[in-house]
Formats: structure tokens, C-alpha cells, sequence
């Protein structure tokens, strides 16, 4: 067992040369941590860490608070994938960047340019004799845990990563998210593969409070993505499906752990701000919990940033100086939810305001009325002009998810570009051991080389 | 005179507990530097950084080349007024909170939240013995420069603000900018004022090479701001302007100067990505000159921030995963002076093609001429239905300017979503002596107190 080293610093003062010189005697704590934990906000901009603190402002004291953000932050990358990708990444390209240190085409997992598998940190680890965790809040065959965990030349080829999870399976030592509908299809069983291969499995959160110490673990608990944060059960699943990781993949070789905070990349495609911000609370809960963990295990490295940003998310927009987030603090419902829960029922001012947890004006409650019953035109053609084949209650919820962002956006004074990616740089977050090595400005292949870098050397 | 600090390092190499420790005894560099460089990208947020590098990489090679911001970021700044302003701030709170580390309410120069002047650290600087240098491209009364220089309610009292640089004339020893139709008015001339207060005055560039060294300067080069750097005589004045400041004020007892790129918020503010694409230029071979003399002059800070981010700009809209600058990369002119060329010529293939610098399509071309003949009713009613007092060319010709920046937008992919700010953080850079000090998250009144920090008090 290695010792563990701390920082000791010893300060001289030295008079010279009319004025004070510091002398610094310092030892630098061992360049290998023994635990790293990687977390990716998937499409976490800046916009979005910096409308956490303002979501997060309590009103009622005069100052903003730092968040945990605020407190970390040590950089930016830059996102960039492979030339043939100009110069906005996907999450594939982004991820197999962080994963592997390699630029490149966007939809490759764990490969190349040339469609040749690249070692990925998750793998190293591994080789190296450390024990793995995967913990993310999308199916666990997405493309940024998948680009950690398998190789393939196409993100959409969704069972054939999941099947790779089985041929690999002794890289994994405990991963939870959501993929039911990939690991449990007609044509294969991978959950009853796994459990033959000796891991334990659990589709609910209380089955993390029944696992036992010695064998690998597979949860999944949703047929695709978990629910948004605002709407699950624990709205604060990412935090205590990282706790439970870590309880489980601590020893004495240390572990590597990949967390991701998959949906704040779908908030942000969807133009979702109430949803964004619902997983934004959740990483920095699961962040808060991180950083008493390395307070308590100094020999443990985080590092945090995004793999690109999502929906050209503006905090302010139409002219005015202002961003709002205030109703976005009592929230209780995605609107995606509220939706749902207006299609079934007859929108009153009571319902809609307690849907939403703020009282809508007579024009925002008329808005929903008119999503809710789209004109026959509407029902039957689709923005092109073809005829569509949606049900009609479809078209109606989509109509009344369109409509509860509509308010949303407008409350808050929120604007949005796109329902893809932007390639404006994203922070970097680092604590614990050698967080200091993801100090100023990294491209996001420099995150995964200085992680090898401190990992270490198979032959070491 | 101060004698120069070199650091020095020394190795030790200790081995023990199984494993390689390293001691560094290191002399640190007193904790004041000779000259403090302050610069402001105006309304330059994130994507402003990361949009240069896109714009500035050199197609005929693999690699995208690193910017100087690449090289010298350091953190992070968030850039909120005081409550009562919100969260989005605009220049005059931004520009007071890096001048003088007082969060205030928007519009406020130089004051506090209760209208009080407060000392900025410009005007340390020059309690201090050290020479000052203001040097911006917008009038030298706008709200960044007026916020180092000056104390008033409110920024739009532009005449009272320029009259208090006579009152207040020996805190300046060389000012460039704008400005003429503030300083050279009916009811009074402060240029002959501050020339009979023994300054040296110039009204072009030219002037430069002119200058005594012991007589204070005050330059002005335009009626307002300064022409786009895009249609400038001189597309990098930034430059030219500090080249020509630092060798004017450098002296023993060392300088403070503030550069304000302050054209890039302009082009934010106009959604114009060309025209913010040429400020950045100047801006990036501004800080590649200071890039060069701190490197002969290690005793000296360059910090830059911005104040707030303008326009909501993104790299990508509307679905696309691209953000293409190539046609910027080209551009002569700004879309603005296109603009004006236009309406006073036929607007041909040859000629459209010849003032973008690329090759317009038919339904580029129509949408120009489209804009060139505006209905009767644009012509006489504003965009809300009132009649309209401006002239039928003013109208054209803003027409033709919106048509010409939806070409490049569309052209680019580039998306806005206001023409206001927005709350994102923004990125800080710095190098040379104590740049350190910068690292991690600011908050905008943090970096003016760890330069006032760094200018040190009075009394020493």
C-alpha cells in the first residue's frame, strides 16, 4: 500500500533588495492520483454554470451565492472535433476526446478518423488494476459513457455497443443509468447475459441500498433516459448513484469513475430551460458531495467540463437587460410533464397555476388553451406541408410542450438559437490531487492526455 | 530606482515513502509590478474567444492554430451589477465594478450604488507616481474609459463626463480615441482648454510619430468611435494606438494604462459578426504586441476581461452543427460600409461580389436590391405602425445593412438573440508579473481589487 503524501509548505522571509522576497520550500504530493472521477455536463456551455449561480441566488440575502462551480473552476476547453467535422462537435466526437485524446468525425465512439479503436481512459484504468464505475442519467449506451466503454464507428448503432458491454464486460465494475429497451430486446437478453457473467442487477433506486460489495453491478432504470431531474423520483439521482458507485468501487487500488450529467444536453435541445436547470441542481449536488469526498480522500482528482454546448442558450434575449430565473426555483414539474398532465385534464387557472408553481396571466393560460387544440390543418400536415402521420394527442402534447417553454422563455427572458450544438469553449472544473493540471485553456484531447498522464503507464 | 526580480528555482529531489518527492525553493517576484496593463473587450463574452480561433485558423493546415487568448487564458469573471440592476449588467456598472471593485447600478461611472464617487485604479495608479494612458476606439467619454477617468450619475451625460477630464487633467498623461463632437462643441472647446493646460493634441494617426515625450497627449480620431477596425485607414489602430501609448508613458516609476477593444460590444450590439470579427483582430494583434514586450518587460501585468457579453451571440443556429467563418475571413469591408456603398451605386453581380469579397448568390443578390427598394408604407411608417420621421436613404439604407448581415449570418451559421447582454461569464487572460493572481473565477470587483492590490496603497 502506497502512503499518502501531504503538502507541506514552509515560508522564508528574505529582506533584499529593498523589498520582500517569499521563499517557498513546498512538497509536491505524488503525480499519480490513486482515484480520478471524470464528469461530463453534456452540452454545459458556460451559459449554463453561469445561469446555475443565478438560479441558485437566494433572495433573500443581498449577495449571490458561489456555487460549487464557482468554487472549481480552472479553466475553458475548446471542443473542436477532427477537420472532416469542421468546427462544432457532436457528443460522440466530444466524448471519444475526453475518452481517448483523439480528435475525431462526429458519430464515432472510441475510434478515429481512420475507424480504428482508440485505448480509452476507462481502459487503461482497468489495466492498470483499478476498479471502474460508470454512472450517467441517459441510457448507458449513449454516445458519451459508450465512448468510454466501447468502440464504434456509428452512435446509432445503439445494440451493437450494448452488445460490446457483454464481450468487455470485465472492464466495468459498476454502471448505472438507463437503456432498458437496448439491453433487454426480443432478439437478446444482455441484463440476464450480465447476471450470468456474475453481475448483479437492479432496475429501481432502492436496489442500490442491496448490493454487495464483491460483484460487478448493472442498474438500469428506465427503458431510455432516466426521467428529467425535475420529474424523477430523486430529483437528485446523478448525486446518490454516485455515492453508491464510489461505496462500491473504493479499494485500495483506487478506482476510475466516469459521472455524467447527460441532460443538460437535452434541456438544451429541447430549448428547455426548467428542464436544464433541474439537471444543472443535480450536478451540483452530486459535485458537492464530490468535493467533501476529496476533502475526506485528498488522493482523489476530479475534473469536470462539457463536451460542447447545447441550443444557443442566452441568459437574456429581445433586447432587454435582464435574466429572470426566479419562477424557475419553485418548479416542480418539467413542462414536458406539465404537458402531459394538461393533455389530460381541463386546463384551469387553479391546475396550470399549480402545474407550473407560479400564477399565469390570463394571456399565458389562453396560450396553453390554444396549443391544446391545434386547427384541423395543423393535425393533419406537418411544418412541411406533407400529411402526418402523428396521432392527433401527440401533435396536441408537443403543441402544449412548445407552449409551457413559450411562458417559460418569456418569464425568464431566456433565448435560444438552435436545437443543436455551438462551438463556444466550455469551462473546466477540477479538484483534489493534480487538479492543477487542468489549469488555463485545454482542448478537450488534453483533458484525456493529462488523465493518462496521471494514471500512469501500463509498464509502471 | 527598483532593482528587477528574476525567479529563481531550485530542484531538490528527496526520495522517500516508496516514491519520488520533489522540493522547489522558488524567490518569488515582489508582489507589485512596475506597469499594470488593464484591458477590456467590450461585450466580448466566450463565444467572441472562441469564434476568433475558428475565424483565425488557417485553412491550409490540419491543425487549428492556438490565438493569444488561447495562450493566456487564466479563468473566468462573472458580471453582475448590484441587485438593484439584476443580473445582467450593462457597461457603465461593468466598467466601474473592473475600475474601481464596487458592484454598482447600470449607468453608474465611477459612483456607488448611493451615487458616491469611488476611487478607481487609474487614479491610484497616479497617486502613486505611475504614468496613465487611456487608449479605446470609441469616443474617450463612453462608459468603459469614462468609468476609469471620471465620477457621474449616469454615462449618458456625456458632455458633463468629457468637462471633467479638463477639472480632473493632470490624472491623464495620454488619451487616444474618439470623440470630437463632445470635446470640440458650440457652447465650448476643451480641446484649446486641455492644449492650454499644456497637452499635445493630434486628430489623426499620423500625429503619432509627432509626439514630445514630456507633454501629456490627448488624441482624437473621430466624431464618435472610431470607423470599424474593417474600414479603419489603419485596421489594426488598437495596436498602433498602444504601441504608441506604452512609449510615451513608460517610465521608472512605471505606468497604468487601460485599452478598451471597445467595438467588439458594438458589433454585438448590431449583430454583426463581421464587424466583431475585425475588433477582435485588432484585439488579438494588440495583446501579440503586449505579448512581446512583457517578454522585454517582465515587470508587467496585462489583464483583460470583458465586461459583459453582447448579443447573445452563438457558433451555430438553427439546427445546424456547423459554424463556417470562412467568408469573414476575407471581408474589407464592414457590412455597414457595404451598406453605404450600396446606396449609392447599381447593385451588380460584379459589384456586390467585389464588396463582400465572395461570389453572392442570385437569391443573396435579390435579397439586396429587395432591400434597396422598400415599400411605400416602410418608408413611411415605423415598426409600429407610426409615421416615420427618418429619411427614405437612412431607411434603405439600414435596410440593406440588416439584408447584408443576414447574408453573413446565413453564410456563417451565426445566431443571435438580442441586441442587448447577456449574464453569461466571461473569460479573463492574463501574463506577465503576479498574472497568477487572476486564476479561477473572478467576479469583475475582485480583479479590480487584486489590482489595486497590486498597485499597492499610499502609504507605501
Amino acid at each position: 500500500m502506497k502512503k499518502k503524501f501531504t503538502v507541506v509548505a514552509v515560508t522564508l522571509l528574505v529582506t533584499a533588495c529593498n523589498a520582500t522576497q517569499v521563499s517557498k520550500v513546498e512538497v509536491i504530493e505524488p503525480s499519480h492520483p490513486k482515484n480520478i472521477i471524470m464528469i461530463v455536463g453534456d452540452g454545459m456551455g458556460p451559459a449554463y454554470t453561469s445561469a446555475y449561480r443565478y438560479f441558485n441566488d437566494d433572495p433573500n440575502t443581498a449577495e449571490i451565492e458561489d456555487t460549487v462551480f464557482d468554487r472549481t473552476l480552472v479553466g475553458m476547453s475548446s471542443t473542436y472535433p477532427a477537420p472532416v467535422s469542421g468546427y462544432v462537435t457532436d457528443s460522440a466526437a466530444g466524448a471519444t476526446a475526453l475518452s481517448a485524446g483523439v480528435k475525431t468525425y462526429n458519430g464515432a465512439i472510441g475510434v478515429d478518423v481512420n475507424k480504428q479503436p482508440v485505448e480509452t481512459v476507462l481502459e487503461r484504468a482497468k489495466s492498470l488494476g483499478k476498479k471502474t464505475g460508470v454512472v450517467v442519467t441517459s441510457q448507458i449506451n449513449h454516445a458519451t459513457p459508450a465512448s468510454f466503454m466501447a468502440h464504434n464507428v456509428e452512435r446509432g448503432n445503439y445494440n451493437e455497443i450494448a452488445d460490446s458491454y457483454i464481450e468487455n464486460y470485465t472492464n466495468y465494475d459498476f454502471v448505472l443509468g438507463g437503456g432498458w429497451k437496448f439491453f433487454i430486446r426480443e432478439d437478446r437478453n444482455l441484463v440476464t447475459e450480465f447476471q450470468d457473467l456474475g453481475f448483479q442487477y437492479i432496475d429501481e433506486y432502492a436496489g442500490l441500498a442491496t448490493l454487495q460489495k464483491d460483484k460487478p453491478v448493472i442498474g438500469l432504470f428506465d427503458e431510455v433516459g432516466l426521467p428529467w431531474a425535475l420529474d424523477d423520483s430523486d430529483p437528485s439521482r446523478l448525486k446518490t448513484m454516485t455515492k453508491a458507485a464510489i461505496k462500491h468501487i473504493e479499494n485500495e487500488q483506487g478506482f476510475f469513475m466516469l459521472v455524467e450529467a447527460s441532460q443538460v444536453d437535452w434541456g438544451g435541445h429541447s430549448n428547455d430551460i426548467a428542464a436544464a436547470m433541474g439537471e444543472m441542481r443535480d450536478l451540483a449536488m452530486t459535485l458537492e458531495y464530490l468535493e467533501e469526498y476529496v476533502a475526506n480522500h485528498p488522493d482523489t482528482l476530479v475534473v469536470l467540463t462539457a463536451d460542447h454546448s447545447t441550443g444557443g442558450f442566452t441568459l437574456g434575449s429581445d433586447g432587454k437587460y435582464s435574466w429572470l430565473p426566479e419562477v424557475l426555483r419553485n418548479m416542480q414539474h418539467s413542462p414536458s410533464k406539465i404537458a402531459e398532465k394538461l393533455l389530460d385534464a381541463e386546463i384551469t387557472q387553479e391546475y396550470a397555476d399549480e402545474l407550473f408553481s407560479f400564477t399565469l396571466t390570463a394571456e399565458e393560460l389562453a396560450q396553453l388553451k390554444e396549443a391544446k387544440a391545434p386547427s384541423q390543418e395543423e393535425q393533419q400536415l406537418d411544418s412541411k406541408g406533407n400529411p402526418y402521420a402523428d396521432t392527433s394527442a401527440n401533435i396536441q402534447k408537443k403543441a402544449l410542450y412548445t407552449a409551457a417553454k413559450h411562458i417559460v422563455d418569456k418569464r425568464t427572458i431566456t433565448g435560444w438559437t438552435t436545437g443543436a450544438h455551438t462551438a463556444i469553449d466550455v469551462p473546466v472544473f477540477a479538484f483534489g490531487s493534480q487538479s492543477e493540471r487542468f489549469n488555463g485553456l485545454n482542448t478537450n484531447t488534453n483533458i484525456a492526455n493529462t488523465v493518462f498522464s496521471l494514471l500512469g503507464d501500463k509498464s509502471k
